[in-house]
């Protein structure tokens, strides 16, 4: 069986990237690492490690973006969380087969290297949950 | 300066805890380790650590009270991220001196015997930010 580790990140979705970073590294006091965009997602992301989960604050690129139609909808804050597996293929096997709605049944290639994918909204709970895998990197 | 340790937990709203801790220790894959009532936040709480965070669900037990009105407003999804700090009155003296507005100036005792405290919630980029320090957890 496929295994959780921890909780990997919390996507954040912010209108002014910029803005965002200053309030996490000078309020909360957490600093930004990287950022990167992702054209396939039109998201720039910002990484912002804090101990074995990070922060991730997301920019739309694009105003047809998922990002930015997730803030139309809802507003700027929590866009998902999550976690990390040792083994994504095995655990979206096991997920299937239990008959859990995926929105990715094949893990795809996300921001900052990792591969990922993710359940379906329905019956997570009000959120988007990801699971994601980090090849080289399994703790 | 009082310092971020990380990421200490994620509180999520939802209307049935039964039905939630099912769906993180069954589909997700994380055990929850203990619920608590705290009645003066009218919640009961389901833990679920996962690395050096952890997941909380959050059940109102009081339609007046604060996870409830958050459902009503928003639907259920995550209410606040928790971030552990090792001085929590040195923190907020901090912020109060950098003009940040709180919700508690002071530190009050939250779930699990942590002392908490909330930021205020405009300029904290549409989502709810917690302080937490827990007495003889540093890590």
């Amino acid at each position: 069986m496929a295994e959780i580790l921890h909780i990997d990140h919390i996507g954040i979705a912010v209108k002014d990237l910029k803005a965002a970073i200053a309030f996490y590294e000078n309020v909360i006091g957490i600093k930004c690492t990287s950022v990167e965009e992702v054209p396939e997602q039109k998201v720039r992301v910002a990484f912002l490690p804090s101990g074995d989960a990070e922060v991730e604050l997301l920019e739309s690129t694009d105003p047809e973006g998922p990002i930015a139609k997730f803030i139309e909808k809802n507003g700027e804050g929590i866009q998902h969380v999550a976690y990390r597996v040792d083994d994504l293929e095995a655990k979206l096997a096991e997920l299937k087969e239990a008959g859990v709605r995926l929105i990715d049944e094949k893990p795809r290639r996300g921001a900052g290297g990792a591969d990922i994918a993710f359940l379906h909204p329905k019956g997570t709970f009000g959120h988007l949950v990801e699971l994601c895998q980090r090849p080289g990197k399994l703790k």
